[in-house]
Formats: C-alpha cells, sequence, structure tokens
C-alpha cells in the first residue's frame, strides 16, 4: 500500500470527473491495487486553488465548485496560488495537468509540465498540446529526472491506446497506425450517410454539444492531426511537428460523395494515418472512403478506433470512446496507475 | 537486466513458433525491457527431451525436429525425461505449458501446471484445458507460492484480452463481455453470406486447415464455450464449468436464415457471452444475428474479437486474430514480460 501525495492543475470537467472516480473507486483500488491518493494541491485558472499538505477533501472542493464557488474558500490551506506557484511550493510526487492548451503555443500547460518535472515528480496529463508540439524534449527531461511522463487520454481519451502499445504489445514491433480518432466528424459523417447534408449535420452536432460553436477543431482535421503527431513520435519514433504532415478534414465531403461510396461498397471515414517505410514517416489526415470490411468501416456515431499493424500479430484494432468527462478522467486514473505499479 | 531461466513443457507448433519469437527479438527484448531469457529444459510427448541448466541453443533445438530428428539428440544435457520429470529436476524459474489437453479432464497439461506451481515456479500456459476446468483451486494454489499463473493465450491467441482487463481496464468495473471467440466459425458464417451452403463452407474451412476432420469443437461451439468459462471465471470472477453454460454451435443456421437476417439488416455470428446481473452469472454461446452497427457485426473471416461493458468506458472492443503458430507465441511472450515485469 503506497499513498501517493498528488497536485491537480485545473478542476474543470476532467479534474472533477477525474475527482469523483476517486472518490468512488478509492476503496476497490487500495484493495485490490493497494492504490492510495492523497490530493495536496489543487489549482484552477477559473476556480481559484488550495494547498494543504495535510489533504484536500475531494468531495468538498466538489461541491464547492458545483454551488459556484472557489477553491479559495476551501476551509483552511494555503489560497490564491497560480499553477506554477502551486507546483513551486507542494511536496506532491505527481503532478496532474489539466489546465487548458493552446495548441498553437503548448501553453499553458507545457510549462507546467516541465516545472514539475524539473521537481522530480511524475506527470499526467490529458493535454494534447505539450504532447504533440514537445514530446522528445519532454521525454527527455522525464527520463533525467528518473519519472514518468505520461498521456494516456491525449489520443482517445480512456480507451487504452498508447498503454496498450507500451504494455501489451510490448515485443511486437508496430510499423504503422491508422484509426478515427474524432468523435465528432465521425458522428456527422454517420449522420450524412443518413441522407442528411453536412450543413444540415454540423448544425445538429453543435446542438447535441458534440462539435463547438467554431468548429475548425473538428472537422478541418486539427484535432485528429494533433492525435496523429502523437501516434507518429510515441509509437513509430519519429519526431515530427503538426506543420509536417497533410491535413484535410471532412468539409468538402458531400452527400453525393457519401452516396458513390456506397455503392462502391465504401464508407467515408475521416481517417488518421502514420507508417513507417523503409524508416521513413509517411502520415496523413483525410476522409478515406474504406471498405466495408476495414474494422475501421464498422465503428459507428462518435466512438474512435485505432489499428496497430505489427510484425507478430498483424493488424490489432481497439474501439472504444474518443472523449467525455468519465472516460478521459479515467485515462489520468489508468496513468496514475501505472505510475504506481512502475514505481510503489 | 534479468535472465530467466525457463523450461518448456510441449515443442510442438506454437513452442516453436515462441522459440523463434524468442531467437528474433533477444536482442531488442534485452535493450528495450531488460528481460533476458534462458531455456534449460525442453520436454515433448513426442519429440523427446533435453534438461540443460547451462542453457539450450533454441536455433540447434528448431532444426532439430525440423529435419525429423528427436531432442533426445541434442548435444549434451540429461535426456529422456518425461514432462514430470522434467518440471521436478529442472532449476527453471517459469514452466511454459504448451503441451495437449483432454478438454474433458484438462490433462496431462493441469498435472503439470499443479507440479510447476508446487515447486514456486511462475506458469505461462496457452492450454484452455487447465484454465478452463480448475482456474480457482490453480489461483490459490499459484497465491499460496507467490508466483504468476499466466494464459492469455487461451481466450484469443496474442491478441490482449486477459491482460487488457488486468492492466489496462484496471479501476473499471467489467460487467460483461462478448466476443467473437472462434475463427473457425467466423470464417464459415463469413462465407456463408456470400451463399456458400454449410456442408460446403465446412469442407472449404477443412481444406483449408481451419476446421479438422472431426470439428465439431468448433462448429459446435465447444471451443468458445472453453472460452466463455475463462472470462466468466477471470474477468468477472465467477466460479462456472463449461457444463453450467448453455452452448450451441453453428450447425443449424442456413443460407435462409442468414438472407432473412441481412434482409433486416442483420448478420448471424458465433457469440459468446457472459453477464453479472445482480451477482448472477448469464452465460452463452450461441448464434446471434447483431444489428450492422453492433462492432462485432463487422468482424469478418477468421478474426476474432470481444467487447467489454465497463462501468467508466462503457463498450470497450479488442479485434484481433485468434489463433496461429505465431501469433499464440506470441502470447506466451506477453505473459512472460507481466512476470518479467511483476517480479524483476
Amino acid at each position: 500500500m503506497k499513498t501517493w501525495k498528488t497536485a491537480l492543475i485545473g478542476f474543470g470537467t476532467v479534474g472533477q470527473g477525474l475527482a469523483e472516480i476517486l472518490l468512488a473507486k478509492q476503496k476497490e483500488l487500495k484493495a485490490k491495487e493497494g492504490f492510495g491518493l492523497k490530493v495536496t494541491a489543487i489549482s484552477d485558472f477559473k476556480l481559484g486553488s488550495v494547498l494543504r499538505p495535510a489533504g484536500i477533501d475531494l468531495k468538498k472542493a466538489i461541491d464547492l465548485v458545483k454551488k459556484g464557488g472557489s477553491l479559495n474558500d476551501y476551509p483552511g490551506g494555503t489560497k490564491g496560488l497560480d499553477a506554477l506557484q502551486t507546483i513551486a511550493k507542494t511536496d506532491a510526487d505527481i503532478m496532474v495537468e489539466l489546465a487548458y492548451t493552446d495548441i498553437k503555443t503548448g501553453e499553458p500547460a507545457t510549462s507546467h509540465v516541465k516545472a514539475a518535472l524539473k521537481k522530480g515528480m511524475h506527470v499526467a496529463t490529458t493535454n494534447k498540446g505539450p504532447v504533440a508540439l514537445f514530446l522528445p524534449e519532454l521525454q527527455a527531461l522525464a527520463k533525467r529526472k528518473k519519472v514518468q511522463f505520461l498521456f494516456e487520454g491525449t489520443v482517445m481519451s480512456g480507451t487504452p491506446t498508447l498503454s496498450f502499445v507500451r504494455r501489451n504489445l510490448a515485443g511486437c514491433t508496430v510499423s504503422a497506425v491508422a484509426g478515427i480518432l474524432n468523435g465528432t466528424t465521425n458522428y456527422m459523417l454517420t449522420e450524412m450517410e443518413k441522407g442528411m447534408a453536412y450543413d444540415d449535420v454540423l448544425a445538429k452536432a453543435q446542438q447535441l454539444g458534440y462539435a463547438e460553436a467554431v468548429p475548425d477543431a473538428d472537422v478541418k482535421g486539427w484535432d485528429a492531426l494533433a492525435k496523429v503527431v502523437i501516434l507518429s513520435n510515441y509509437v513509430l519514433g519519429a519526431n515530427v511537428k503538426p506543420d509536417d504532415i497533410s491535413c484535410r478534414g471532412i468539409t468538402k465531403i458531400t452527400p453525393d460523395m457519401i452516396k458513390k461510396a456506397a455503392a462502391e461498397g465504401k464508407r467515408y471515414k475521416l481517417i488518421g494515418r502514420a507508417e513507417l517505410k523503409n524508416g521513413k514517416l509517411k502520415a496523413s489526415v483525410k476522409p478515406v472512403a474504406l471498405p466495408l470490411d476495414d474494422p475501421l468501416a464498422g465503428v459507428g456515431g462518435a466512438t474512435n478506433a485505432i489499428t496497430f499493424e505489427t510484425d507478430l500479430m498483424g493488424p490489432v484494432t481497439v474501439v472504444g470512446a474518443g472523449a467525455g468527462r468519465v472516460e478521459t478522467g479515467f485515462s489520468v486514473l489508468a496513468d496514475l496507475l501505472e505510475i504506481h505499479r512502475s514505481c510503489a
């Protein structure tokens, strides 16, 4: 049994989702995994901050912010520290990074990750920014400090992807990855198959909360692109940036194209793909008309999936949720358990 | 870096496949995982045996049996020991059990597993017999002896299944599993969709080596049944035997039934399913006409797949090979690496 002191940087949707999972699973995780966790600091850009080495009651913290209050009103502890001040002052073993990120600069998440790693803390994050932009540098820093830097939730939320390659496929060589890496566009393509036009489907996706008011990150393929970069660098050992990879979204897909593909026994999917050929990376994000017997062709709605091409096992595919509050919260728990198992 | 002394009980298709993988991956496994392996004993019912604490050259052993020779002709070491004698005399840390098994009695594999566990050896096996019939007893024995008892290859060969639940889904509660757990029957159903009759498809499957001359284990659902028992007991914590579960194969499926299902947007699959409802297990093997948007409906040919229903992630599906020499060999490597990581 080991109890991990943990600092949460960011206490929005995913942070609160994680806190709820930790509360619900506390006893079971202690009994089954010998895993204990004590949150000793929370700092959120909007919701205030509290640093309390004796431990923060997560139930109290959630209740506080759900009622529209601030963590600055938490009874006891040091208040008003920003993310970097919190990381500097905390005695936590692990920093969980769930703050916002500008996908162009990777900030402020990257600075948080660097500060924590430099201090010798393990880091788990769901932020694509730092990983898509600075993975080799951050991995080297973690290695130098002999700590773990994990980011399971950056690809398919809690659906096992990076851990799947690292643990389950260890011993195999992965030569290519191809996946449906964006739930919003997969939902839209699935609806368009039923005959709806692009604009109508987009409006519906926005109404359901799947797509943002400015939907570019999804429909132009940028979200999938960041994930292809992460997979290229982490799984295939490349060293590419988002600008190195060609990216085309679904904005030009028409009902006619979908009908024509269907007549040929095919189905359009937005596919993120990366492949090593003679040591050279070939990667792209683009709509592809897949034959119906491709395992990815049958993945409908907001579900995500990824196929790994391996030397010993041939293709292996994982299908599951690619987003969601609880699902992304679980990805952090998976990283925490990985740190626990590797280091306890 | 740790070098594991290992005894191979059984050196047929899977044993030789494993040996080839170990030879090919030796350097990489040392560098990446700090994992070394030295085979110090091999005993095969048909191919003879050699016990050599200084180590057996796997290349020599493979060449010997591929030329029709016997392990008794291996230069050096003790010869002529049967499986149980080998287990008794070896100083190996791990016993890999790949002998044959009578699915009714679980023998002789179960006796091999018990003898090795009692001696304090870790055990990795691909044999369904001992696991389907005696899992609770063997797990208790392994626990008492503080060793690992692993059997990844018993469900979908090397496609991560049991390790997926144990490692990747740790923290989730799995309430149900449903899968395509037999490649032969899935191949046959896929071919029947193209219009072939049952008998013709069976003859073709036999010609291709997918189905045995006596195809009952596949077509009557017994192979899938053994896997449902393993999943019920290992994943859902039940304690059932094959006789406790209703089992219907594909022998009564006709082209007409398949056509009728297709007209309704459905597709027949032989589904092994186990579910916990109010603490009670409900399990079966039977043909099910799945709606086409079910992730299992799109799995064609000899491919296998399994969907786990979880509390935090909803359904998560893994799709991959369910059989094969190299694929099953890889399942043993996965178990060996798990032992290495847990105990090194």
